[in-house]
């Protein structure tokens, strides 16, 4: 491993200890500070000529600055000789902006996939794209991983009878069947629909829950909103008990709040985005991707195939 | 001019205002807003199918957050078949990492041109780069504006008596020496330097300023610290009254307070910045770019040279 470096930036510090102790390298040396003026400044404190680099952010908030480290320091590498510039990406954020979904709108996760090439990586490895079509965006290889498999583990320790995977709107169940397989349960699904304009919304749950122990599975949980109305119709359908799990905890706005006042007993997610101290509650449990991104950058440096991570 | 659209994003609303009214047009239908995680969300709300269209935008503090809105906005009006995306830049953030001082530093400079080409931009107006090099980072047509003519048509108004033009550091020289040529003046040098490590700096004056009307010139006034010291320099070898002048008044951590506690009797910028209110004092002048960049425009537009701005 001796031609392997690995970078911090500044979204997920711990993240990036724990990956280094997986691998079993030391963090690079570097800082990412701020001019007086809010630019960014960057110093590699090493030589990384012909090394093979890993730089762990996530684009989470503030998405911009984090954008911006991770293309500066991409810039900073290219012109200091890495022979490659991998970049480790839990949190892919933008990623929502993946299509028009409406006239004159940008594609921001296209543009972004188009920024990070022209700053000069050379591959990609992520996790749960909000569509795995951003795969497609980029040209350079990239690394897809799951979080599935990691929220699964969880919950089959605890061993929890009579459970039933839910997806909580229709996008999202082809990820609660993989769930439900690593837990051999069946799925619901929530579907909500307004029967006629300007009608409140009805929270149908197609499949079982009564006397049930659900568990909803999302890949990003932002401001709360579904998750929560999905928890509630849930109980109120006779549900025993309502988990809710997710890759990415974005909890912005009013999240927290919401999920201290919804029917969740319990809301597991990864720590591909840091949770700030004063959003943690007793409700939350964080589990580490650590270990997959570690064996993942493992494989990829020694030129193996990821595919038997995903087992 | 019924092809010409112009949009103002976030960073300098009340230039963006007064260049329309240069120009004669109404500014374009845009909002440009934050989702709750702060990811940026832009609706054009007009049609722009085959238009020229010219977007105003300094990459002013927060720079990310500016340059961000500008990358996704050109994303947005390239998929929305604009004919040609003009972007005006009136004050060009990381211009000052615009080569490797340092070994393993970024040029931010490149990168962000590289940004807004990769974007699709196809021309930029902007106003004195930090380094005139700056505009072979582009591969794309740039009208590079000068400030100087403005701030040196003020002090022609004020008709001062017995002025001489101060550059505050020795980069700065030739920009002194355009401005004395405008004002028929002679000009004078700060030469600091440190006569031994460890010891303190001397300031040394090459020129005469012996009961002098000096008046400093710099392109960008940031923390304030060189222009301020080379103003009490002046006062003490003499100089009458010190005003000092740039062309983008950055502002950031102690300039403000350093600038009321110096010997300048008053700073005179352009509003290539917006001076957010808490900072602005009875100090400091601002001076509008609008008119030179609304002609700018218009020229780029119908396709006339814009050499004659500089006369
Ligand atoms: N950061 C964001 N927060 C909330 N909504 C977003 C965000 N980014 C994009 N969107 C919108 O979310 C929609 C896509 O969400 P989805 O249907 O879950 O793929 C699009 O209409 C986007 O305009
Ligand atoms: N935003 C900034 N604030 C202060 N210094 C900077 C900034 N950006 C770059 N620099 C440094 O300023 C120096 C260039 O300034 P100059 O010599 O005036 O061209 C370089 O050494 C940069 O590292």
């Amino acid at each position: 491993n001796s031609n392997l470096k690995l970078f911090s930036l500044n979204s997920n510090p711990i993240l990036a200890r724990e990956i280094a102790k997986v691998i079993g390298v030391e963090l690079g040396k570097c800082s990412v500070s701020r001019f007086s003026d809010g630019e960014i400044q960057i110093n590699i404190e090493e030589s990384i000529r012909g090394c093979d680099v890993y730089v762990i952010q996530s684009t989470s908030a503030p998405v911009n600055e984090h954008l911006m480290e991770l293309l500066i320091m991409i810039d900073a590498l290219k012109r200091a000789s890495a022979k490659t510039i991998n970049i480790v990406i839990p949190y892919y954020g933008y990623a929502r902006q993946d299509r028009k979904a409406r006239s004159r709108e940008p594609i921001t996760a296209k543009l972004v996939a188009n920024l990070l090439e022209t700053a000069g990586a050379s591959r990609v490895i992520t996790l749960d794209l909000h569509a795995p079509q951003i795969q497609g965006f980029f040209d350079i290889p990239i690394d897809h991983l799951m979080g599935v498999p990691i929220l699964a583990d969880y919950f089959k320790e605890k061993q929890l009878d009579d459970i039933v995977i839910v997806s909580p709107d229709h996008g999202g169940v082809t990820r609660a069947r993989k769930m439900a397989d690593r837990l051999k349960a069946p799925i619901a699904i929530i579907d909500k629909r307004r029967p006629r304009p300007n009608v409140a919304e009805v929270m149908n749950i197609i499949g079982n829950v009564q006397g049930k122990t659900t568990i909803l599975v999302d890949d990003i949980i932002d401001t709360a909103g579904t998750i929560t109305l999905a928890a509630n119709a849930l109980a109120e359908h006779g549900a025993k008990e309502v988990y809710a799990c997710c890759t990415h905890p974005v909890l912005s706005g009013p999240a927290i709040e919401r999920i201290q006042n919804s029917k969740i007993k319990e809301l597991v997610v990864t720590n591909t985005i840091a949770i700030p101290e004063e959003k943690k509650t007793n409700k939350i449990v964080e589990l580490s991707v650590a270990p997959l991104i570690g064996e993942a950058i493992i494989r990829v440096h020694e030129e193996q195939s990821i595919s038997a991570l995903f087992d």
